[in-house]
């Protein structure tokens, strides 16, 4: 397969939000070899990663005990008010690594509630993000919606109109096309819509070389886990560019499935490690 | 043509704003007999109304002229501010029947200027209603474009990525969808988007209405002068709907076109008379 031209993005793996949550727990343990070290919740959606933390002495926990001490860690996807709390009142020192692109979603969307407007958060409900953001305007306001489709703010069509105005938060790697979509129905039903598009410049920009990438390849691979939302939404993107398939590592790659491929393009999610990234490269390379 | 079903839309015809316009001028010239009353521009886009103020003694005036005493008009389209001083310094007492909601767009758009947004009007440049409001954003801000296209505002791109926020108000008869079209693709260029949809009440009505009646009709028949917007706008709804024709009266109908037609729906523009739409019915109705 020598005819092969393969590029990798210049906007792949690891964003700076990430990069900075990863490298400051190891750093954390490092400098605090007694201590106990939590991360609440997967640092990033990567096995291989927390793999890596756990052998540092690294503990990933899904729930706050209700007694405990050493470090516990807020991963950059933020976390409830309430959970904070909670985190502090069982006996751990917190270390805040909430993205700060996320931090200040939260911070519109409590501005926001604050000044009286029906708040949306453009996003999927279930995301730890979104529920983060949503838990932080929850209490200042009653009107908080979460959406990511118009069926999901129908319900909310007579309390929105009966408001004086709407404004919109975005999770932070939301496709701005879902933004738009929400935006066009919000201003059929209401006379003010105020915009804080939150999506953050690590996700633009990676979507928007990606497409490029997309536009001038037979076959674009998106890398990272199907769990993660913005690999998930990059794949969604390039599908309607170019054939795509999104793997999460180089297992996953079957070599026969795209023999006739000139011009292949590589991307990969905010929360893909670069090696694993480079097993991918360097299979199609090696043509195994 | 017996089999025919003809429905008249429930909003067709002139305004809340253009029948206050006709009814106050009238009733201006009767109470003040001995004044002259000018109009300045055509009050609205019918030439059997100009002409019938022009015989109750009530002038067209398209310019101001240097001196002149008796009453000016400022139709609903609004005008500019140094328009108004223009008039007042000619001598005329001013009579303003710019149409309520054409003043809270002009105020809106001053709000977004004086606060430092980068203001957008969402119309057609050469629009008098529009004219009127950038006029008065101008005052205010050197920030002020606009469109009614995504390529309108692309020279403005980088001047309003530089800006920290947009704020977008939109002339009264507008179609939501070319507000939309300007918001997503404002969404993808600013982190802050604050849209007044200012389309009026009665627009946004006679839009919808019109929409549910094509949807049961085989034929749309638009009547009103093709200089009109929002006419010109309704046809255009409307021909993604159904068969659609846009005439001026009663004259410009073919039968012969729509001998098939067994549902027929009419709507009409903000500035057709009653008795336009009335013609035109009966013509239908009489089959000649």
């Amino acid at each position: 397969m020598n005819n092969q031209n393969i590029k990798l993005a210049k906007f792949a793996g690891f964003c700076y939000g990430v990069k900075r949550a990863v490298e400051t727990v190891k750093k954390l343990k490092l400098e605090n070899p007694d201590k106990n070290v939590y991360i609440l919740g997967e640092l990033i959606h990567n096995t291989d990663v927390i793999n890596e933390l756990e052998s540092l002495g690294i503990k990933t926990i899904y729930e706050v005990p209700e007694r405990g001490e050493g470090i516990c860690v807020i991963r950059s996807h933020g976390e409830a008010p309430e959970v904070f709390e909670k985190i502090k009142n069982a006996g751990f020192e917190i270390v805040d690594l909430t993205c700060p692109d996320v931090k200040k979603v939260q911070q519109r969307a409590i501005e926001l509630a604050k000044e009286d407007y029906f708040v949306v958060i453009v996003g999927k409900s279930n995301h730890p993000e979104v529920m983060a953001i949503k838990a932080n305007a929850d209490l200042y306001s009653s009107n908080v919606a979460v959406a990511t489709t118009i069926q999901e703010l129908e319900p909310y069509e007579e309390k929105i109109k009966a408001h004086n105005k709407v404004g919109v938060v975005v999770q932070t790697t939301q496709m701005v096309s879902t933004l738009n979509t929400l935006v066009s129905y919000l201003n059929t039903i209401s006379k003010e819509v105020l915009v804080h598009n939150t999506i953050c410049k690590s996700t633009a920009m990676r979507q928007r070389e990606a497409k490029e990438l997309a536009n001038e390849s037979d076959l674009m691979i998106v890398v990272g886990s199907k769990k993660s939302a913005n690999t998930t939404h990059l794949a969604e993107i390039l599908k309607n560019c170019t054939k795509t398939i999104h793997i999460e590592n180089d297992e996953e790659l079957n070599l026969e499935s795209f023999q006739n491929a000139e011009n292949i393009g590589i991307t990969a999610g905010a929360s893909t490690p670069e090696s694993i990234i480079n097993n991918v490269i360097n299979k199609i390379k090696g043509g195994k």
